[in-house]
């Protein structure tokens, strides 16, 4: 997991000089190794939640199109609203993406994708559960599910259609130590 | 390594609405599935490349602090200017950076770290090579260096220093498969 810690917070006297439909644009003066005074920008943006959801032995992936993107795997998952926290907005977005609730909740694992923008990525698993509605979809989402084994959830960190820059490498490091590999499924509840 | 064209390109009615000292802000009208028009945002940056340095069998390794990040490990490398190729970018930044040049230069990977944000990171290896000057840091830098064997490189994916979210997944692979292994080490000059 990457560490949380290395970009220090902005200073207090920051300012947020823009702010789009994603992102805000931040900026402050700051002085550098030769006493001089520079301006540093730093963007944020609302965190996002994903889901590792397990029933029956099985991983939910989904198959999304948005209409600026071509056809790419997933978990369920989506954008934090700013009055909800990670696991309201995991919980949120499986039902809204899938149809799916269930009771058992973890924190897996949290990311920081990027040096230069305020954005953490967490990731949960949820174990069991079951459909409890129909899906609802943003207007912007085309999404089909499958389930698919412990392995092929492994094997999607050779998949070029699955993007997960925070699970690709957590996936790798699960195949290349069996340790791992068993750690990670016991975590998620498959025997 | 990750696609380069799951973002479709910006339509050509996108329009820059912010530029501040590293991010640029665009947006356009964007049809979605129901028929409706909402905003679409998306970033642009400079691109940045970086640089596999193989002297002697070694490969040369760079500890830094920037006035806001903590201690971190790296290669040479840095933000490619207007006027520059990517591979002008990876000569500039090396031997600014490190004093050194080199003859023999490849394009090793290009990744856009997260989707919504045009910004590439072009990894180049530079095979052989020599000082010819010394380091020309900007005012913004405190580097160190060091060279470190094969097998160091491919540790450096477990080490929460090194926050290459481009070079990790690769270096796993390579730990995972003796063939990639093998050919890494083929590509970089290493016998």
């Amino acid at each position: 997991m990457r560490s949380m810690t290395w970009r220090k917070p902005m200073p207090s006297d920051a300012r947020m000089v823009f702010k789009g439909v994603i992102f805000e644009v931040w900026q402050w003066e700051q002085t550098i190794y030769d006493g001089s005074a520079v301006v540093f920008e730093r963007l944020r943006r609302s965190d996002a939640a994903q889901v590792i959801l397990v029933v029956d032995g099985m991983i939910l992936l989904q198959e999304q199109y948005q209409p600026d993107t071509d056809r790419f795997l997933s978990l369920p998952g989506g954008r934090c609203e700013p009055d909800e926290t990670p696991l309201q907005s995991a919980q949120r977005e499986l039902i809204e993406e899938s149809g799916y609730e269930s009771d058992e909740w973890e924190l897996f694992q949290t990311d920081e994708p990027t040096g230069k923008i305020e954005w953490k990525n967490y990731t949960f698993i949820a174990r069991g559960g079951g459909k409890k509605q129909d899906t609802a979809l943003d207007a912007g989402e085309k999404i089909t599910h499958r389930w698919i084994t412990f392995d092929d959830f492994l094997m999607l960190s050779d998949d070029p259609l699955f993007r997960s820059n925070s699970l690709i490498p957590t996936l790798l490091r699960a195949r290349l130590d069996p340790q791992k590999r068993e750690d990670l499924k016991k975590r998620l509840g498959i025997a």
